[in-house]
């Protein structure tokens, strides 16, 4: 058997999918790592998302490069060319998470100046959550499945419930005592983050379903302020 | 003369670009309305913005789906290839503009409901700013124009010191009176929010200096938390 060109492309889209499953690591390693940095009051764990953020933007434009260059060369039609756009997405949510592993990372670092209060459970558990639909949502990618893009989907209401309890405990903190007003903000800040990267990995959920069955499940979400 | 596929082709790129510019012209109405919202405590435009996201949403799977179409029919190269997978990245951001307005005008529908705290001058600068920002971002890609792009880009800066700005102001609104404190956290979230679309505006510009030039200008901005 010869190589075809049919050959090359589809190795060149296993290679493509393990750059978005490396990018993935880097994005849920960095969440990780800030979410401890806020927990621990872990500078060394902020400063190391801060260094490694710009790996992640790198592995951003090499997969921008990748689509662009197989686009150009191979002119794929229908599932394929969608395939592609799709990790084009994909890459482009991962890249968000970076970003507010990078935030969350930030906060964290301000957050050891001053009055510190009591890391939420609420927290913990939506560091979890958002940390495991990201896992789940590109593993679907990478598998083509739907069913487990779905429920990723559903996961989210609890991501949002839980920032909304965030919400009215911080403000009950700030409202019993000014001097943890400014922990409380960045701890807002940090769910906040979180609540968005659950919004991501529901997008890359979204976008599997729609790659997969043709249908378009988009714009129930993001609505959580 | 007879139309020949490339005149196809220009002329459906033309009609893309005047989609989008329908869909920015969306993006900031819904964008003042719910900043006004906000400011004037206007409950209607605030219902506006809500009842009319899913016309921006729409716009964004028409866009998607225009590009896969002229993608798979004509299979462009070179500079049109990064012309259309630029038009899907942009219509992206600005559904995502649309989504803090949307995120905006929740806030203002729950802080009639609360204790007022006067509006800052600098949230106005700051919806000013990000709208005039996305305006000139799209309006720069349309022309191709990579110095009003970069322009763009620069005045990034000047909202997220805005944003610092209304931190500390209203950490202190905050502190004096904790009254203050849940339209204070809504004002914040209101500030994040237009923060977030000045980033989205600066995401245009850099895709269209990268587009225009080749160069990559990203990942320098979406670090203020």
């Amino acid at each position: 058997m010869t190589a075809t060109p049919h050959r090359h492309f589809d190795d060149a889209l296993a290679q493509l999918k393990d750059r978005l499953l490396q990018m993935s690591a880097r994005a849920q390693d960095a969440l990780d790592r800030s979410v401890r940095a806020v927990l621990a009051r872990d500078t060394a764990a902020a400063d190391l998302v801060l260094d490694e953020d710009s790996d992640i933007d790198s592995l951003e434009i090499e997969i921008e490069e990748t689509v662009t260059n197989l686009l150009a060369l191979h002119q794929p039609m229908a599932r394929d060319l969608r395939l592609l756009l799709a990790a084009l997405k994909i890459s482009n949510d991962l890249e968000r998470v970076g970003d507010h592993a990078v935030n969350i990372s930030i906060s964290a670092k301000r957050m050891t100046e001053g009055r510190m209060i009591a890391p939420e459970p609420e927290l913990v558990e939506m560091g979890r959550l958002a940390r495991e639909m990201l896992a789940a949502a590109i593993d679907a990618f990478v598998r083509g499945d739907a069913d487990a893009a779905r429920a990723v989907c559903r996961q989210d209401d609890q991501v949002d419930a839980l920032h909304r309890s965030m919400f009215r405990i911080l403000i009950t903190h700030m409202a019993e005592d000014a001097h943890t007003i400014g922990a409380a903000m960045e701890l807002f800040l940090v769910s906040r983050n979180l609540e968005r990267v659950a919004d991501l990995a529901t997008n890359v959920g979204e976008d599997v379903v729609f790659l997969v069955e043709g249908k378009t499940i988009k714009h129930g979400v993001g609505r959580t302020p």
